[in-house]
C-alpha cells in the first residue's frame, strides 16, 4: 500500500515564529517546527510536505493542487482564519480530511479572533498547545487516514 | 463604429468549476462556459475577454487595468464578494457598466454569503442561474452599452 | 410539444412605471414593458401572462392559481419583497421555475431593501437593469423551461 | 343556556392543505379538518364557524365581525403570524378566549417563523400537531368557554 | 382661487374606534372625528374626504388616486405604520404634503410600535394627542397648503 | 396490544403549584393536577408517570431512562427551558413522541422568556392554558401514539 | 378662572434659527417664533413663557421650576433628546400636560436621531413642520389645558 | 519522581455514547473510551482519572476536589460547555494544565454551540475527532506536564 | 416580638474562599464569614442562618424552603447569577426580603458577568466591597425587616 | 490622626425627594438624608460633606476638587448614571474609594437604566434601599477608609 | 491680509493633564501645551485662543461664539466626544475648518470610546500623539487655512 | 548617529489618485505626494521609502521586511484598512512607531468604513487631511522618533 500525504499549510505572519512575541510563541521557529514534524512523519509511515505563506491566493492555490496529491491537510490560517470565504470554498471543495489548528488559545484573545470561517469546514480542530499543535495534528491525521 | 469591449473576471475556486460539486455547479467548466461567451460575442459585435485569478489584489489589477480599455465588466468575485472592500473600490472607480454575477442563489447558502460588498456599486445584479448567469449578463451587457 | 406558459407578477406601486421618479425608473410605462414581453415570447415561441396588483393577497391567489397552469413564474414583488412571508410561502408551494426581478438596484438604496424574503425560495434573480430586468428574466426562463 | 360560539380562522395558503408538502402537513385537505371539526363540536355542544383568507384585511374583518357574535377564537394565520401588527391589534380588542395554533413546529424552522405577532395577545398557543392542532384547540377551547 | 384638497387616510381597526379601548381612545367614533374635520375644513376653505380600510392595499390605492386630485394627504396607518413597506413607497411617489399622525403615543408603548416605515418619507408627525391628532393635522396642512 | 407509557416531568419550582401567584396560576396543585391526569389516563388505556425536580441533572436523568421504558414525554420544564442545552440534548436522543407544555403564556412575559432550547427538538408545543396545558398534552400525546 | 400657564423650552443650538441652515430651517429666529407665540396665547387667553437654553442642567432647572407654576410645557430638547435621561427624568416628574417637538423630521435624518429619550414620557409629540411644530403645539396643549 | 495525575470529566448525556446517534458519535461506549485511556495513560507512566455526570454541581465538585491532587484535567462538558459559568470559575481557579474537548465539531452545528463559556480558561482546545479527541488530549497533556 | 430570621446563600465556588485568587477575594474563608455574620447578628436580635452549594437546585431548595421559616434571603449566586431562570422563579416566589450580593465588582469584569437574572426580583444590591458585602447585607436587611 | 473625609454627590432631579413619586422614593427629603449622614458620621469620627446638583459639569468639579482634600466619594449620579462618560473619566481620576448608590433597584426598571457608565470605576455598588443606600454606603466606606 | 484665527478647546477632565495618570498622558500639563500652541502660532502667523471646559453647555457656547470671529476649531471634546449630540450640532453649524484631537488612542481602550459623535461632521481627525496631537492639529489647520 | 528610516506604505486603489474621484482627492498622484515626502524628509534629515501596493500580502512582506532596517511605518491601507486581520497581526509584531492614515474622513462615509482593524495597533491616527494626511504623518513620526 502507498504510504498517505498530508499537506502542512502555515498563513500570514507565522515566518515570524520564535522572532517574534517569544513569550506566547516561544522560541521555536516555523522551519524547526517543520522538521520536527518530517521527523515524526517519517516514523509514522506518513509523508508530509509543509508549506507557508503570506498570500490568500496561494494558500488557495495550495489547497486546490493538493486535491490530486494529498489526502489529508493541516492548516493554521493564521489571520486569515476570521475573514476567508475563499480559503473556506477551497477547502470545502477538497475531498480529504482537514484539521485547523492554532498555536494560542483564540479563545482567550480579542473578540474578532472567536469566529473561524474555516471551522465548519474542518474535520477537526486543535488549538491551544504550541508548537504542538503542529504535532498533535499529525498524530490525530495519522490515525484517521 | 468601433465594437465595444467587455471584461469578464472570475473569482477564487471558480477554475474548479466542472470538476467539483457537480450537483451544484454541472459538470460545465469554466473554459467552456468562457468558449461559450466569446461565440455568443462574436454574434453580438461584442468583445469578450475572460479572467479567472484567486488573488484579490490580481482581480482589482484586473479592474484598474480595464479602465482605459473596456466599456463594461462582468464579475463573479467568489469568496470575496462578501469580503472585499478594496475589489468594491475597484468596481466604483472603473466608469463603465458592472454586472455582478453568481452562478448558485447566495440567499438560500449559508449566512455570511447574504451579504455582498459589491452589489452596492454594481450596476446590476444577476443570481442563481448556473453557467446562464454569464450568459444572461452578457446579453444584459449588450443591452446597455 | 406545447408551449410553456409563464407568468409575469408585478407588485404594489409598480402600475405607477412611467408616471413616477422618471429619473430611476425611465418614462416605460408598465403596460409598454408587458407588451414587449409578449412580443418576445411569441418569438421564443413561450406564452406570457402579465399580472399587476397593490394587494398582498391577490399575488397570493396569482402564485396558488399559477400552479396548474403555468410553468414559470417572473415576480417583482415591490415593497412585499421585503415583508411578506406569505408571498414567500405561496412561492415555495410553486412546482415550477421562479425568477425575482427588481428594476432598481435594490442594494444601493435603504438598509431594509436589501432583505428579502423571497430570495430564499427563488431559482434565479435579476436586479438592477431598470425594464430590461424583466426582459433577460424571460430570456432565463426560456433557456430553463 | 345558548350554545357557546368559536371562530376557526385559517390564513394565506393554508387553503393548499393536502395538496402542497405532503410530507409535512400530510394529505388532509382544510375542508377535511374543518368537517372534522363541526363533528366534534357538535358533541362539544359547540357552534363552529369556519374560514380561509389569503387577505390580511380579510382576516382583521373577519375578527372585528366576531366580536358580537362569538365567544372564542381559534386563529392560524399562516404567514401573517410573524409579520401582522394589525391582526395582533385586531384580537387585541376581541372580548373571547383566543387560542394561536400552528401545524409545523414553527420552531424548528427559519429563524424568521420563531417571532410570532400574535403570541403576546393570545391566550394559548398549540404548535406542532399537524390537523391535530385544530381539534386540540377546540377541545381546549370548549373547557375554557 | 380652487380650494385646497385634503385626503384623510384611516388604517387597520380604526373603524373601531369609540367602541373599543375606551380608556384609551375614548368614546368618540371614527365618524365623529370625521364629521368635526369636515366642519373644520369648511372654516379654512379647505375640502376634506375622510376614508377608512382595514386593507393595505385598498390604502396604496387611496394614495395612488389622491395624486392627480389632492393637495396633502393626513395618514394614520394603524398597524401598516410598522410594517408597510408598500404604502411608505406610495407615498413617496405622492406630490403632495404629507402628515403622519397617531392617536396614541406609540413612543410610550411596545418596542415594535416605535419603528415607523412611514415617518422617513412623512413631512410631518403629529402624535398621542387622541382625536386631536387629526384636528391638529388638519390645522397644519392648511398652514402648509 | 401492550399499553403506552407516557412520562410527565415538571421542573424547577412547579412544585409551589397552588400555593404562590395563585393569580396566575391558579390555586391547583402540582399533586392534584397528576393525580388528575392518572385519571384521564386510565380512561385513555394509557399509564402515565409524573415526576418533578428543581434539579437540571435529575431531569435530563428522567429522559434518559424514559428511552426503554416510555412511548412519549410531556415535559414543563420550568426556568431550565430557557436556558439548558443538556436537557435539549436528552430529549434530542429520546426516540419517542415530545410534547413541550408551559401554563401561563411565556410569550407575554419577559424577553428572557421568549427563547425556548426545547422548541426545536420537540415534536408540539402547548402553551397558556393553565392545568389544562397538562390536560391537552395528554389528549395530544394520546392521538399520536 | 384664572389663565393657564405654558412654559416653552428650546435646547442646545436652537439660539441660532434664523442664521444657520436656512435651506431647512428657514430664516425665522427663535425670538421672532417666541414673539408669534406670545400673540397667539394672548387671543388664546392663555400665558407662554419662553425659554432657551445650550446647558443641560438648565433644562432640568426650568422644568423642575415649572412645577409649582405652570400647566403645561412644550419642549424642543434639540440634541439632547437623543441622550439625556435627566431631562427624562426632570419631565416624568413634572404634573402638567407634555408635549416635545421638532422643527425637522428626525426621522428622515441620521439613525441616531431617531431614538427620543423623552418621548416616553411627554403625552404629544409634533415633528417636521418647521416653526408651525411650535405653533401647533400651543394649539394642542390649549385644547387639553 | 511520582508520577503525573490527570482528571477526565465527562458532562452531561456522553453516558448515552455507543447507544444514541451512532452515525454521529460511533458505537464506542463512554466506558470503551475510558479504558482505552486507562491503557495508554500506563505507557505514558500516567495515572488517569474518569468521570462522568449529567449534574453541573457535581462537575464542579470533580474540578474542585482535583485541586490538591491532580496535575491536569482533560473535560468535555457536554450540554454545559455552553451555558456554565460555574464551571468556567471552578476551572478558573484549578492552577494545573486544562484541556476542553469536544467529540464532535462543534462549529458545524447549530448556532448556540459556536459559544463555549470554558475556551477562555482552558489552556487547549481539541475538537471533532470522535473518540480519538480524548486519546489526543491525553498525548497533549502528557507532553505539557 | 420573636426574633427575625435571615438565610444567607452562598453559591457555586464559594466554598474555595481564602484558598484561591486571594488577591482578589483576600484570605478570609466563607467559614470565617459565616462566623463573623453569626456574631454581628446576635447583636442585631437577628437570626441568621448561612448555606454554600455548588448545586443550583439545592439553591433553589433552599430558597422554597425558606418560604415558611425565613423573613430574608442574603444571596450571591455566584457563577449561577447570571444564568439562573430557576433561581429568579424560586426568588420571586419568596415574600420576605431579598438582598443580592457580590463579593468583586463585576461590572469590571467579563461582559457576560455585567447581567444578572436576579437584579429584577431583588429587593436591593450589595456589589464589591468583598466579605465586608456579607456584613452590609445584614446591616441592610436589619433594617428594613 | 485626622479624621477621614467623605464627599456625597447627589445628581440631577435627586433635589426633588420627598416631594415626587413618593410611592417609589417615600417622604423623606434628600436634606433630612443628609441631616442623618451628618449623624451618623459624627459617631463614626468622619466628616461628611454632601452635595447635589443638576449639572454634569458641577459634578465633574465636585469630583476633580475632592482629589486633595476627600479620601472617599459616595455617588448618586442619578440620569448621568446611564450616559456620562465624563463623570467616570471624573471618578477614574480619583484616589480614594468610590461607592456608587441608587435609592430605587434600577435592574427592575427601563431597559436603559441597567447599563451604568460609573459601575466599572467605582469600587462597590448599593442599590435598592432607599434611603438607606446612602446610609449602607456610609457605614461601607468608614470600614474601608 | 488679517491672520487667520483657530480657537482651540479642551473638554471634561483635560485641566487635570500633568497631574493624573502621568505613564498614560505624561506630565505635561494643559497649560504648557497652550503656551506652546501660542509659540508655535506666532511662529505661523496664526492668531490662537486656548480655552477648557468640563461643561458641555460652555463648549456649545464657545462653538456658537467662534462662528464670527474664528476660521477654525481644534477640539479635544473629552468624554462628551462619545455622546454628545449637542455639541456635534453646534460643529455642523460652525463654517470653518474642524479638526477633532485625542491625545490618547481611544481605538485601543474602551469599547465605548470608539464611537465618535464628532467624527462625523470634523474635517480631519488626529489620535494618539500625546501632546503632539495638539501640535500637530495646528500644523494642518494651518495649511487648510 | 544614523538617520532615522521612515517606511511609507499605500495599499489598495492608492496607485489610481489623481486620476479618479477627483473632487474627492483632488488631482495630486501618490508619485507626487511621494515625492514632496521625499522632499520634506531630507529637511528633516529623515530617510523615507515608499511604496504601494494591491496585495494584502504584499503589504505583509512589506511590514515583515521593515523590522530590521525601518524605525516607523505610515500606512494607508485603503479597502484592507477594514477586514485584514492579518495586516494587523504583522503591523502588532513591528517594533517601530506605527500611524495609521486615511486621507478622506472614513467617519463620514459608509458604516463598513468605520471600523479599522489597524487603529488598535498603531500608535497614532491621522485622517481627512487629503494628500496632507501623508505629510502630517511624516511630521508627527519625525518628532517620535
Amino acid at each position: 500500500m502507498s504510504k498517505k500525504k498530508v499537506l502542512v499549510i502555515s498563513g500570514p505572519n507565522l515566518n515570524l515564529l520564535g522572532a517574534r512575541e517569544k513569550d506566547i510563541y516561544g522560541d521555536v521557529t516555523l522551519k524547526e517546527i517543520y522538521l520536527k514534524m518530517m521527523d515524526i512523519s517519517s516514523n509514522e509511515d506518513l509523508i508530509v510536505e509543509c508549506k507557508q505563506s503570506n498570500s490568500e491566493s496561494e494558500i488557495i492555490d495550495f489547497i486546490q493542487d493538493a486535491q490530486s496529491e494529498f489526502d489529508g491537510i493541516i492548516i493554521n490560517a493564521g489571520g486569515y482564519t476570521h475573514t476567508s470565504v475563499s480559503i473556506r470554498d477551497a477547502l470545502k471543495y477538497f475531498d480529504g480530511y482537514i484539521i485547523e489548528i492554532h498555536m494560542s488559545n483564540i479563545h482567550a484573545r480579542e473578540e474578532f479572533r472567536k469566529i473561524s470561517m474555516i471551522s465548519g469546514v474542518s474535520d477537526g480542530l486543535i488549538v491551544g498547545f504550541g508548537p504542538d499543535s503542529y504535532y498533535l495534528a499529525l498524530k490525530a491525521i495519522t490515525s484517521k487516514l
